[in-house]
């Protein structure tokens, strides 16, 4: 009898930590997050199971749970097959819904939730073909990368054709490529050192344990008080040396006029890249700032909300440097699309991370990116953080400031079952403490 | 004793209408909506109610409610008067939240459940003043309106002082511009007649009878079929004569090029505007399709998440025509910080309206531009559809093809409660009936 392998269930489930207790991840514009994961498992009639997650930073997971609970009928039933082998068709019933669509269209709460379906999906795919999924996505041929890409509404920077013809250049060095990840892993910096929560002393203590880790480049947060900006960056800078490269990060704390004026003190630093100087949304606001902060680099994109704003960043030359994020659009086919957008305006990507499982998942984009797309690491280095590793089945590996190559089948989102139900929010027991402060 | 007025809770409502059942409402990405809202009443301890909503097509907005209720708590338990004397700083606290922010930042869910409490506020605030919301603020001093305003990431194209000064020039024709108002009301255009699910034949006589209605200007959506938008055009221009104005509306389904391939046949019936012609994130797309299909003006905002990218399409030249919506925004707060952006550079704002409630909450805005912001009803028209107003409290009032001042107190949105009872979703009587499809 021949039974088909459907997809039984698509579950959400509300993870959070409590990370705001001791100032990880504090910045100008995130005081006290709790890294969480409005967190997806597809499962599968055979028994097989898909992880992915939208990140988020506390109170509001319930919200993106509640969104991906809206998206899951969407695919539950329908067959594993037809699924997988059309995560380009899948990709746009998501996102297309004529209905569910107006809550966007192809932003926020309801973009993330298709994202943190869509990577799942993918991981699925990738533990069923027994492979990571960089490597995955880097033995596909171009056709099929392009056919899980929507170029609707970006055909007038990069049309599927001119992709393809992208892709295609890059096929002959994809295997000395693959065997030089495998063989030397992929660039990393560090934002540990740089957290607004930290003592001095702590600054300038992790800053010196991350050179001496290998790391040759760091990131600090600034934009709340410039005073201490001064004296902070001055600090790292005599911790790290002149060959160090130090970005900061504003995490959106300015207007556009103030952004250029609090990078002039900065700058005899000497700082890499000026990091979210203002609204995600202000395409113009960063050309604007970009012009007048050179030589220091702009780069923005962890809140860039999908290809379309990414198309007119690259566009109007409002970032040097492109972060994108592995949840915060449309899961790996949007992210393809980003980075086929980037290697055709030569725009190096950095991918963000950091928070929980970002680190874990971006990997696989940016060193698909480096077989496949653009080819190149050159100024690439992927964000890392040294939070919350321990709760993955799969964790990053960081030796000599690179990532290695993952070699496990899958995407990398898969939390440990005991620190799902550890962390369960609001039931779970990290939560059941008195110190937790349940919104 | 002295009891204070405390705000004791924010309830959140699923309100749903079966608008697909009939087509209402149909266009090239909207096929099938249900018209609906997620829906806010504010109860304060002396008894009285504010009314807000979140407009919406259906699924999903369940989610829209869950949003709702997250942001609920950061007003409930305040004190009346605190909140409703600083709507400035409540609306900066809902759009803040340094956790819930991560989901938008300011778009999306999370941004219109903001705009929906505050609406709620808004209205709370105008029924306790006794006066209807355009009235409340047309009535307001230029300080009191900019303190309402977040000029964050606005201020390198309208600082708070621009603001004051702009709102200060319009002052001393206020009186006569009210009395002016109450005597003739705004003009309208109508979206009845358009809808791509509506035959020929219904499509000329709606056309016919909004002219004998007074309407100067009528709306069609296009966007699904050439070959059908070039038939319809020319009956609906032959219906109307060369003198009222025809608008087209492809709600988003064209990329850039193909925006300005389709509208070449149509150019010969001289359609008044295109409305989202693309991807509503695409500011440089606009202002690309834009350049290329004048004389034709291009119009967007319905989709426009906030202050943001207004300002952004303002200084590309990204659109003629602004259409700033009630309830995609973070409410009235924003939408006065838009208005303020189009008065700078010179727009005239024809708002979104028709859904559900939509007329009867945008025509306060509308209605207070002309009297203390733009000061001009020249080349501006309310969007008028006749669905779904019976269910309103205060609905609004047309009048020879104009909107009639609201006289009651308050800001527009409240539902009947008989009607919040029988359309409640899912458990509502109108949706247990075989014909309701729940999904």
């Amino acid at each position: 009898m021949d039974v088909t392998d459907l997809i039984i269930d698509v579950e959400a489930h509300d993870i959070r930590f409590p990370t705001s207790r001791h100032l990880d991840g504090s910045d100008a514009m995130n005081p006290e997050p709790d890294y969480s994961a409005a967190y997806v498992i597809v499962r599968t009639s055979g028994g097989q199971e898909g992880h992915g997650l939208a990140f988020t930073v506390g109170r509001g997971n319930e919200i993106e749970v509640a969104a991906i609970r809206s998206l899951a009928p969407m695919v539950t039933g329908l067959p594993v097959d037809d699924v997988l082998g059309d995560l380009g068709g899948v990709s746009r019933r998501l996102i297309g819904d004529s209905q569910i669509r107006w809550l966007g269209p192809e932003k926020g709460v309801i973009h993330m939730a298709a994202g943190a379906v869509l990577n799942a999906l993918w991981d699925l795919r990738a533990r069923r073909a027994g492979k990571p999924l960089w490597l995955l996505l880097a033995e596909l041929s171009p056709e099929e990368l392009a056919d899980v890409v929507d170029f609707r509404y970006i055909e007038d920077a990069l049309t599927r054709e001119e992709a393809v013809a992208l892709l295609k250049r890059a096929e002959p060095g994809r295997a000395e490529r693959i065997a030089h990840l495998k063989a030397h892993g992929y660039p990393a910096y560090t934002t540990t050192p740089g957290w607004l929560g930290y003592t001095d002393d702590k600054l300038v203590r992790l800053a010196k344990e991350a050179v001496a880790d290998g790391f040759t480049q760091i990131k600090l947060k600034v934009g709340a008080d410039l005073g201490d900006d001064v004296r902070r960056m001055r600090l790292a800078r005599e911790a790290v040396g002149p060959d160090v490269r130090i970005a900061v990060d504003a995490n959106q704390a300015w207007s556009v006029g103030q952004a250029v004026s609090w990078m002039e003190p900065l700058a005899e630093f000497e700082p890499y890249w000026i990091e979210e100087p203002t609204s995600p949304d202000d395409v113009l606001g960063h050309a604007a700032i970009r012009e007048r902060v050179a030589p220091i680099k702009v780069a923005t994109g962890e809140h860039t909300h999908n290809r379309v704003m990414f198309k007119q960043f690259l566009q109007a030359g409002g970032l040097d440097i492109l972060q994108l994020d592995a949840t915060r659009v449309a899961g790996v086919n949007e992210n393809i699309a980003i980075l086929l957008l980037a290697a055709k305006f030569g725009v190096p990507v950095c991918p963000h991370a950091g928070g929980v499982g970002l680190c874990e998942m971006v990997q696989h984009l940016a060193m698909f990116d480096y077989v496949a797309v653009s080819g190149s690491m050159e100024d690439r280095v992927i964000e890392y953080v040294d939070h919350l590793h321990e709760h993955f089945t799969d964790p990053v590996r960081i030796r000599n400031g690179r990532y290695l190559a993952p070699e496990l089948p899958g995407a990398g989102a898969e939390i440990h079952p005991a620190s799902r139900a550890a962390f369960a929010y609001p039931d779970g027991p990290e939560w059941a403490t008195p110190v937790a402060e349940a919104v």
